[in-house]
């Protein structure tokens, strides 16, 4: 499974913010919908092998981690007001979409929880490995951790690199997280179609 | 300077639309506003060498070319919200943002007009070339045509391969039009950044 967790520095944790303030009243909460729509949503589909922990360290109850199942959304549309509605419904009243899941629990217990079950972290870092030298070796059924606006704090990267890592950058421009991770499927989605074609049976 | 095109068969050519219903009243404004944050934005910053004209055909006024351009640009943030109120005020009065200009004008007469300043047209096609073939010969002076969630029509993909140009394909996955300008803009920051190191002076 592709995952991307997006560490989001601001994002409120509880469901009292204005639907019609996204990014102030929210803290930021724009920026969050907008890197869940690039991890799940494809034209006229959704991408049913991925999915997007967001770890919101906003106030008033920090840390929450809001993770976005591909495979088991429903009623969700792809615009930034829709995505901010349902986190906000669903830090008042958990379950009520079987792809969304709201856990009290920090960055560092959610690497844990994913290193345990063997998980490859690509810490997205403008002075990692390029991908295009990675590529095609890059693990497709990978982790992919990336900050916010105001990017990942130096005591949570160290975390993660205490586990299997690599550290990428997507060349020498600085991104929206939201593009990263619309330029991270599009490099996956690459690999996968090449793996595909070298995989296929010969004369079909 | 990069140029987007995006035909919005939908988007409201009036500032009569609800900015809490972009994507029902708005005719998909949702969607036209996220293809102008790709076009546009990068972390922190504006791309100052490019614009996007996004053709309008929704009721009640079809055509309009509401064109941005990043040099000029001011006031505006990325989120879906601001841009499409900055879509709503140009459309009732005109000249509010230097960044912003709106036209009554048709897709095929935009088309005409940047043809006759000598533009190369790509056409974003899913029966294109595929772009890795075409890298390194890619034009980044160039102007990218995009349908929206409908596609490009037949009538007007056909009026514009009357001029110079070429179909690309961003490999066999369909993304959102806006995910395609983000992987457009990746795949041209780096053809820019492999020029200037390619003419850099040696030594420096």
């Amino acid at each position: 499974m592709r995952e991307f967790i997006l560490y989001a520095r601001k994002a409120v944790t509880s469901s009292n913010f204005s639907l019609n303030d996204l990014p102030g009243s929210g803290g930021r909460m724009d920026l969050v919908a907008r890197c869940v729509c690039n991890a799940l949503w494809i034209s006229h589909d959704l991408r049913r092998d991925s999915c997007i922990h967001v770890v919101a360290y906003g106030a008033p109850n920090p840390p929450r981690v809001i993770s976005f199942y591909g495979s088991l959304l429903r009623d969700v549309t792809p615009d930034e007001r829709n995505i901010a509605s349902w986190i906000k419904k669903v830090q008042k009243a958990k379950n009520l979409n079987p792809g969304i899941r709201v856990r009290k629990l920090s960055f560092q217990q959610l690497i844990a929880e994913l290193a345990s079950d063997g998980r490859f972290f690509y810490i997205l870092h403008e002075r990692g490995r390029d991908i295009r030298e990675v590529l095609p070796a890059l693990k497709e059924d990978s982790t992919f951790v990336l900050g916010d606006h105001l990017g990942l704090p130096a005591k949570e990267e160290n975390f993660v690199t205490r586990f299997p890592h690599e550290k990428l950058s997507l060349g020498s421009t600085s991104y929206l997280a939201s593009q990263c991770i619309a330029i991270l499927n599009y490099e996956l989605d690459r690999i996968a179609i090449a793996g595909r074609r070298r995989n296929a049976p010969v004369g079909i």
